[in-house]
């Protein structure tokens, strides 16, 4: 399983990954499902990937290597050169469906799973931030003012927050908090969302990261909001009235 | 869909359920889910059901068809005079595997799914509070001290709360308040949960329901709880610490 979030408020993007993949509940390892492209002042891009770990996989190597390959002949179109967030939501989505189209059979008859989803956040000079959700597909939706985030994997126990904290009006801070205490909710209730995390914060017109980082199992700030929390819900409850006579 | 949720504690047993179900998304009614029996001074006992609507109705005609038969003759085994309340489990598994048996497999050739599930919660004079789960194949498990509460339907949003609050020495008041904030987050993120809500209360050794009641949506006592959690969770997250630099 996997737990992705990314939220889109007026000064920002915020997204954050766990980094557990099982294939059963006795073959669990680490991998990393976020992944940043940074064109310094000019764009940053943050991908979160969730389902079948050889379709993302092979998502991100056609991506890498279309990129490498501009290196040589500037024409080619990648994601860090393309016109637009949507053109990179389609050279992803067109990525996915390649993949799609190669293994989705006989990874089908050999009884598992082909489905794959893909988050795109980022901006690029000269366009505003954009959030995608791409599908299995390839086709993929946006992000608006009435839904200001997506989930992908494990996303029930950690939506009430969100619900709750997030607007387009959010301040990049409290987004952050409120992505940290949804993944703490996804962790206590499911065994196969897991501990590192990786965030990143892309403010608006920034054109560059502000956050960039693995939270590790013994990470202090991450503690302190989750033991925060914890004891605000302990306390939030035992102030709420009896309704026992 | 459905939400039902049933705790068991030294001091009782507290069951809540909603009233939604449907058949599709524009294809939405009401109807009872919770059902009490009660033998005074002798035995009280909840059932709370989910999954197909003809099966659980179709358990609950053989459990009353038998109750009624009883009063002629006395040698009929039923829920409210056989010896256990692991015998009461067996009963209904019994009428469930017979509805399964009947109609499960017209009801999948229709496309349509079978399954269904019961929670029986009660305590008998001579025993102690019991709490099962019996499935659409008639077997059951009962709840233990590691796992004081079961949930049927839609169960991930309200899960959190319970995980944090419930263990054996929860008072019945608290218990109370558990389910009552666990389907407020259900009710909140799902829409095919809905209001009203029955409400039934068992103490230890009182062999009577203490609350038996259905909560309307315009219930004061449940809009305090609502509206109370919903500040304490945002009080309690303006409260945690700022992660961002």
């Amino acid at each position: 399983m996997t737990y992705c979030v990314a939220v889109r408020v007026d000064q920002g993007l915020v997204m954050l990954s766990d980094t557990r993949t099982n294939a059963g509940m006795d073959n669990i390892a680490r991998f990393r499902k976020s992944f940043t492209y940074l064109v310094e002042g000019e764009r940053a891009i943050t991908l979160l990937c969730s389902g079948n770990l050889s379709i993302t996989q092979g998502v991100k190597a056609t991506l890498s290597k279309a990129i490498k390959d501009a290196k040589l002949d500037p024409d080619i179109e990648t994601i860090l050169n393309c016109s637009t967030m949507h053109r990179v939501a389609q050279i992803v989505g067109d990525a996915m469906r390649a993949m799609q189209t190669r293994y989705r059979e006989s990874i089908e008859m050999g009884g598992s799973g082909a489905s794959a989803s893909i988050m795109i956040a980022g901006q690029r000079r000269g366009g505003k931030p954009r959030l995608y959700l791409v599908y299995s597909a390839g086709n993929f939706i946006e992000a608006t003012e009435d839904t200001p985030f997506f989930q992908i994997g494990e996303h029930k126990y950690g939506k009430p927050i969100l619900d709750r904290i997030i607007t387009r009006d959010t301040t990049l801070e409290d987004a952050t908090k409120a992505v940290l205490v949804s993944m703490d909710s996804t962790l206590r209730s499911n065994l196969s969302v897991g501990m590192p995390l990786d965030l990143t914060v892309i403010p608006t017109d920034r054109f560059d990261f502000r956050v960039r980082t693995r939270i590790e199992a013994d990470n202090e700030e991450f503690a302190m909001i989750s033991q925060g929390w914890s004891a605000a819900l302990r306390k939030g409850f035992e102030d709420l009235p009896n309704v026992l006579d």
